[in-house]
C-alpha cells in the first residue's frame, strides 16, 4: 500500500532531490505546502519559475542576473582592469558585502574536480582568458580553500603568468574571531607559512 | 547595492520561509533552481500547486488525502473499532510502514501547546468525539512523546473516560537498538515503569 496520496509522493519525490534535503525534510516540506495556503503555494511556484526564466550570464563576468550586463561590471566607477575571479554568484556576493572591494569578478560557476569529472572546459575559464586579451592589470584568484579551490587557482595561475598579467591569490589563514585550539593543523601551517610583518 | 538580482532575492525570500530552510540554504537552493533545466523548474512548480489544490481532509479520520475517504478508512477489512490517534499524517504513515497495525487512525494536525496557543479547540478533538458516538471499543493515542503530547494525551485521556470506551497510550521507553548509555534520564525511568513481565 502507498502510505502517501499520489500527489503526495510526487512532490516528497521532487523536493527530496533538492540538494540538501532528504527524505525526511522532503516529508516536512510536502505537508508545510500543502497546509499551506494556495495563493501563498501558487506565489512560491511562480517566483520559481519566474527566476529560472529571467535570470541570465553577464556577459562580461558571468554571474547570475536579470540584465545583460550586471550592476558591478556596468558601474563605471569601479577598477575594471582589477578582476576577481570566484567559482559562483553566491562568493561574489560575499565579497560585495565587505564593500570594501572595488574591483570586477569573473564567475567560473565551478572549479576543476577530477574527482567529479569537471574540467577546465566545464568551467568558465576560455571566457576569462578571453577577458585578459583587454586591459588588466591584476587577477585575484579568490577560489575556495578547498582541494577543488586550491587545484583550480594553481591551474590559473600557470595558464595567467605567460601573459605577464599580475595574478594573486587571496590569503590562507586563521579566520577573524577565530580560537587556535579549535582550528585544524592545515590551516594553522598555512597561517604561519603567510605570516606578515606587523 | 542589492547583491543579486531581485529574481533571485524574492526567490531566496520564499524558499528562507519554509521550515528548516535557513538564509544560507535557501540561498543555495535558489542557485540550484536557477541552473536547473526550465522544464524540471515548471514541473516542480506544478507538483507543488497541483498537490495542494487536490489534497484534501478524510472525512472520517481527517488525514491529508486525495479522495473523499482515505484508502484506510475505505478499507472494510480493517478494524474500525480500534482508533489510533496521531498528531499528523507522518505519524499515520509511520504506524502504517510496520505493517502490523489493521485499527483505523484520528489524524489531530497538531498537538495541543499552551506555549504556542494551540488548545483544545484547534485540532480535531470535537471530530474525534463525534466519532466515538459510534461503535468504537479502544482509542489508542499515539501522540508524541514530548511535552505537548503529552499534555494532549492526558486531555484527550480525561476527555474520553466518561465515555466508557477504553483509552490507551502507547508505550514510552528504550528505543529497540538504542544504547542506554546515550538515553536521557526520563526515557529510562519511563522503560522502568513500563516494565513487563518476560
Amino acid at each position: 500500500m502507498e502510505l502517501y496520496s499520489g500527489y503526495i509522493n510526487q512532490l516528497i519525490e521532487e523536493l527530496a532531490a533538492l540538494p540538501g534535503i532528504g527524505n525526511k525534510s522532503a516529508q516536512r516540506l510536502a505537508f508545510h505546502l500543502i497546509n499551506m495556503p494556495q495563493d501563498k503555494v501558487n506565489r512560491l511556484a511562480k517566483v520559481m519559475m519566474e527566476a529560472k526564466a529571467n535570470i541570465c550570464y553577464c556577459k562580461e563576468c558571468y554571474t547570475l542576473t536579470d540584465r545583460e550586463i550586471c550592476p558591478v561590471c556596468a558601474n563605471r566607477n569601479r577598477n575594471h582592469k582589477l578582476i576577481m575571479v570566484v567559482e559562483n554568484t553566491r562568493d561574489l556576493a560575499a565579497y560585495e558585502k565587505t564593500q570594501k572591494y572595488d574591483g570586477v569578478y569573473h564567475v567560473l560557476h565551478g572549479a576543476i574536480s577530477p574527482m567529479l569529472g569537471i574540467g577546465p572546459g566545464d568551467i568558465k575559464l576560455k571566457e576569462l582568458m578571453e577577458r585578459l586579451s583587454g586591459d588588466v592589470e591584476e587577477v585575484i584568484i579568490a577560489t575556495n580553500s578547498s582541494l577543488e579551490g586550491e587545484t583550480t587557482a594553481m591551474y590559473i595561475g600557470k595558464l595567467i603568468k605567460p601573459t605577464g598579467i599580475k595574478v594573486t591569490r587571496i590569503a590562507s589563514g586563521v579566520p577573524v574571531g577565530g580560537d587556535l585550539e579549535y582550528i585544524d593543523e592545515v590551516t594553522l601551517l598555512r597561517a604561519l607559512e603567510g605570516r606578515t610583518e606587523i
